[in-house]
């Protein structure tokens, strides 16, 4: 991935919880941030909730249905981090240099993501274990 | 935990590798960083490697022994993310203050940890699954 010199800094971490009303006064009581924002994706089965922690932001992720990959996270490894996502520039251009560099590609192409993002899965079987965004704000 | 207005960004994240040799190309070639410290923390029984990501660390952990806690995360759930770091002021404070807020303290008081900071790690369990670790640069 010709990542080099573009990547800028981590976007957000993906948290799956089970429940945004429960998981949200965490952030905001004890931790003292703000939720600046709930969207939910209805083509990944979920709902967000968003914070701002310095340069990278917290998106909680909760399950809409049972067969999204959010409620078998949490069934499966409890809730916790999910993914890592990190700001990128051309994002076509990183993914077809990941590709190259023998990555393995969750999205081929990149499509559209909570909060205005364009977005694409690397698979964390080539990430070191984590489950990797791409992120551009087009 | 009055970490409200004090939380300034996510000081590090923590990723258990099982070899520092192997996973460093990962950072260093694929994503372009720039490996700047590689440091044993001996009570600990990790080595660490140190890359700069934005406003963040990314803090690569080996296990040097078999009864290393990251020994065995990387037995029980393989490779990957293991804590998230948050950057405080006055972590004795804060602490104090987690504990008063119901918070499961791993360390009940604060102690030094790899690249001169001074550290703290908060119960997952306490933490919305999040093995939490509070850091200040003292």
């Amino acid at each position: 991935m010709c990542i080099r010199d573009r990547v800028s800094h981590i976007e957000h971490l993906g948290i799956a919880v089970k429940s945004l009303d429960e998981a949200i006064p965490y952030w905001e009581n004890v931790l003292g941030l703000t939720c600046y924002k709930i969207e939910e994706v209805a083509d990944q089965k979920v709902r967000t909730a968003f914070f701002m922690l310095g340069q990278t932001k917290i998106e909680l992720l909760e399950a809409t249905s049972e067969d999204s990959t959010i409620a078998k996270f949490v069934e499966n490894k409890g809730i916790g981090i999910h993914h890592m996502a990190l700001a990128v520039e051309n994002i076509e251009e990183q993914l077809a240099d990941a590709s190259e560099k023998g990555l393995r590609l969750i999205d081929a192409t990149p499509r559209k993501g909570a909060d205005d993002m364009t977005i694409a899965f690397l698979h964390p079987k080539s990430t070191q274990g984590i489950l990797t965004e791409l992120c551009e704000k087009k």
